[in-house]
């Protein structure tokens, strides 16, 4: 039997038509380092419209074609967010970290048009430029020289000011209906190994997504909310919250470049925000300043972090120290990016409650969670029973832009390998401890690296340890303990065996010990797992193998 | 470009197995007038499943076949709710408050198959269950004599009991997927005039409701709260309330048959509800009893009035004498229902708070509203161009059940025409003055019945006024006032229009007047406009008509 409902697409417009008329006096506020601009979201949405109409007729922008933006969170940087999908095209976010070999790559991969830029990023985009093929037009929003752009550009691209682009367009647009499952946003994952891949979010799982973020349980955003958005625009959608404040009213602090703790503490102090999401080490840093400065941040209840795991030290500081609730939440690039939010269930309280905020979370209804074993085999959802985390809803990509096929590496029966390994309890908390291809696979079983590091550290002499596993002939793979020991201490691999087994099971016991001056890391300070694995392998390592006791 | 999002349906499944795993231990609480029934939300889910297994085994539902309920709000009333969508099957509210004669034209247009009723509604079933041609099996729910109930049913339709029904089969049910649109319940206007016409809300149209439910602009539910759910799960599908609860993680307080002042003042007391849904008449019965009875509600923060205007100073007394906030929503069943919540907006205090809780409310993203003129021209929305209320999205319907094409009465180029008339505000509150077919069309220009009403009905000497609008062979249309004296008053047209001029435009006072010893009423106790007309068709009143002044 048909529904008799309407056939109303969930698109991007309706979000930004919603702001800009019923909250339309909720404000934008761009951190300047002088006096900040502000805008109402009334604002918003004419300069969207204006800007919409200046892309259709001076950069020729049809259909579903790709508009990037190269920039820092700010109104103009809000205004592409929703010109660019609601007119139909592609909203693509460069991220401004990237290496320019890699923006380039990106760019052209996405077919990029047009590049919205911030003046103070010239010198940054115009090392990735001339790489750029698909590129006819781009957009200096605020002032600064264009001369290193212009150089980059040559002939090929035309170079253009926001404020002479937009001055005299319509105030509105008549914005198209679309399907609500095309493409209104791209994202590349930065991809640690092998070419950035690109996730495009539909309409449809925009508009959801915004609305879970909304939620008590997601964010609880309201119109009386003010959101400091400190995660970048330039990454993961910078968590959805640009649509959700336009979907429930809450007005938006953006900081544009200054991202350092000072100018950070100041915004709150002055702009009051009540809500704020960032990743870990913005926080870490905040916190070391609040603690040594004077700050007004009563009106800041709650934080988001999200990113990478949140030490829980980190979460009692700001709680004891600053009266602020700090939030766990987890997603990736591929699942828009929401996946779980660690707020305690209703009841909990004290210590239970703390349990339960240092885990990644709990899912929402629309993500489905499962951990699966080693065959693929689902887990029960158990809270002990150990699986790569699999995930599957409406916001949640199913193959990376250009594929034809999903990658059965990344994806499985419909499902999203998200590559994380921990636990899932009956009421929906994930709990993660390793990522997947750092789990050691022996005789069917699973032993997690990092629980053998974390439990190998708390040693007095040990200052680092790097667990990986490595072929064995019988277990199909074993551990290997790499230990940096600390200045002056030693210990024996007996010793450390002896040690770990007070807190871990006897068969996950590691035989082979190698001492190391240094672990090796990634860039970005990671254990560069990967290079102890091959320094093995090559026999590099100077390995002691016990007796299996 | 298209996305590579995963195909995943909006299903009401899928809100059920998250209430059911993510929020296990919320609660379901019954009241009996004894002990109140206890269950949590992962019982429902289980109970869910056996109701899904017994349907489809001993009563043959298959497919989109209709499965009625005709009950109270209790436990099984929401496994019902949730049992029937998810197998795929339609659940199709009867509604116990129309005459025994709709019940049965409903549940034949539906051709519903399965009845599910509380046995404390046997004998009112009874009296509609013969006329049912299309039904071929009833369960009972509870203990009471099925013999009225045995005797309507003769040969042709089974009778089941709900506890054997449901006795040893699986706790699990593969649930399908379903096409979103797909109809997943039904419900039937009360209808004033006509036949009642039936709405069927897809899967879609559920989840999305229900997410906007729990906004924090909507009614903000969340795992803390208790809801307190008095609005009649045959009314408008209990605004949503069932399914917005198992989303959030709230629990549910369901007062089955025990909707009197004294039982719901011990049901706050004794469930501590933080929220509660029910129309104006529940909350002024409870207003007078919590006014001279002693009663802990200090667990309730909020409560929702909808289903029709609320007086304010019933929201004034609520405030003031138990601090509780009263909340205007405004919805139809045509919309799910919800079409507006009277939240004020940021900033707001004071006078100017209260100015917007009286009105019906401010516009979701998921609903866009517009007043258009007599001849169906957009308005401004600038609150004061009066207009018919239109409105348009996801979750309200394009036609009703089993008519081919939209209804020209009720719908106008995709846009459900509410038969309410009044403003829209640029920030999207409505304020809702009159019902269409009550308004005066003069001259092209509208006139507001109510507001002559009101204006005159301040006047000492009136006790009661209606006004109607009469032919005018000049002005199309034109007021005629037709008013009851207080015992003893005495009053002229002339000076009631001379009353009236003070407070209304001088070409909306009225030229004919009638004194009247009663207003005619309809069944409900509302002003029974169309007696008023057709008595002044028929030359039944004597009327005086004032010369332009």
């Amino acid at each position: 039997m048909r529904s008799t409902m309407m056939d109303a697409p969930l698109q991007v417009s309706r979000i930004l038509e919603h702001g800009a008329t019923v909250h339309g006096a909720a404000e934008v506020v761009t951190w300047t380092g002088a006096e900040p601009r502000r805008s109402t979201y009334a604002d918003v949405g004419r300069d969207a419209a204006r800007l919409a109409h200046a892309l259709r007729a001076e950069c020729g922008v049809t259909g579903d074609e790709r508009v990037a933006t190269f920039m820092w969170n700010n109104t103009e940087h809000l205004v592409a967010y929703f010109a660019v999908p609601s007119m139909g095209a592609v909203l693509h976010t460069l991220n401004i970290r990237l290496f320019p070999d890699q923006v380039t790559y990106i760019a052209n991969h996405a077919e990029d048009r047009v590049v919205l830029v911030d003046a103070t990023l010239i010198p940054l985009l115009a090392k990735s430029l001339g790489g750029m093929t698909s590129v006819r037009h781009v957009v200096v929003v605020g002032g600064g020289d264009p001369a290193p752009l212009l150089a980059a550009a040559g002939d090929r691209i035309a170079v253009h000011h926001w404020d002479a682009l937009l001055a005299d367009r319509p105030e509105v647009y008549d914005w198209p209906e679309v399907d609500e499952r095309d493409a209104a946003a791209l994202c590349y994952t930065s991809g640690t190994t092998g070419n950035p891949k690109g996730v495009a979010y539909s309409h449809r799982s925009i508009y959801l997504h915004s609305l879970q973020i909304c939620m008590p349980e997601g964010f609880g955003l309201g119109p009386t909310d003010r959101e400091l958005a400190i995660v970048p625009m330039f990454h993961a959608m910078s968590w959805g919250l640009p649509f959700a404040a336009f979907l429930s009213g809450a007005s938006l602090v953006m900081p544009d470049r200054f991202l350092q703790a000072a100018p950070i503490a100041e915004m709150i102090a002055a702009e009051r925000p009540t809500l704020a999401g960032a990743v870990p080490t913005i926080w870490t840093d905040l916190l070391a300043y609040l603690d040594s400065h004077d700050v007004d941040t009563s009106s800041l209840t709650e934080v988001i972090v999200g990113g990478s795991a949140c030490p829980p030290s980190l979460m009692h500081a700001f709680d004891e120290r600053h009266g602020i609730d700090v939030i766990h939440a987890w997603g990736m690039t591929e699942m828009s990016p929401l996946g779980s939010v660690s707020r305690p269930p209703a009841g909990a309280s004290g210590d239970e409650a703390w349990r339960y905020r240092y885990t990644q979370g709990r899912v929402p209804a629309g993500v489905r969670a499962r951990v699966v074993g080693p065959a693929g085999e689902p887990l029960p959802a158990d809270g002990t029973s150990v699986g790569e985390l699999e995930v599957r809803g409406p916001w949640i990509t199913a193959r990376y832009v250009g594929d034809d096929a999903p990658d059965p590496e990344k994806f499985r029966d419909g499902w999203l390998r998200t590559g994380d390994v921990g636990t899932l309890s009956a009421d929906g908390y994930l709990t993660l401890t390793d990522r997947a291809k750092d789990v050691i696979k022996s005789g069917g079983e699973w032993i997690s690296s990092v629980e053998l590091e974390n439990a190998l550290m708390a040693h007095p002499a040990v200052l680092e340890a790097c667990v990986v596993g490595v072929p064995d002939q019988r277990w199909d793979e074993r551990p290997l303990a790499t230990v940096v020991l600390r200045e002056g201490a030693s210990a024996t691999p007996e010793e450390l065996r002896d040690f770990l087994a007070g807190s871990v099971a006897r068969w996950q016991l590691p035989e082979r010990w190698a001492f190391v001056e240094a672990v090796p890391k990634t860039s970005v300070g990671k254990f560069d797992k990967k290079v102890v694995r091959s320094r093995y392998a090559d026999g590099d390592l100077n390995v002691r193998e016990l007796a299996t006791p």
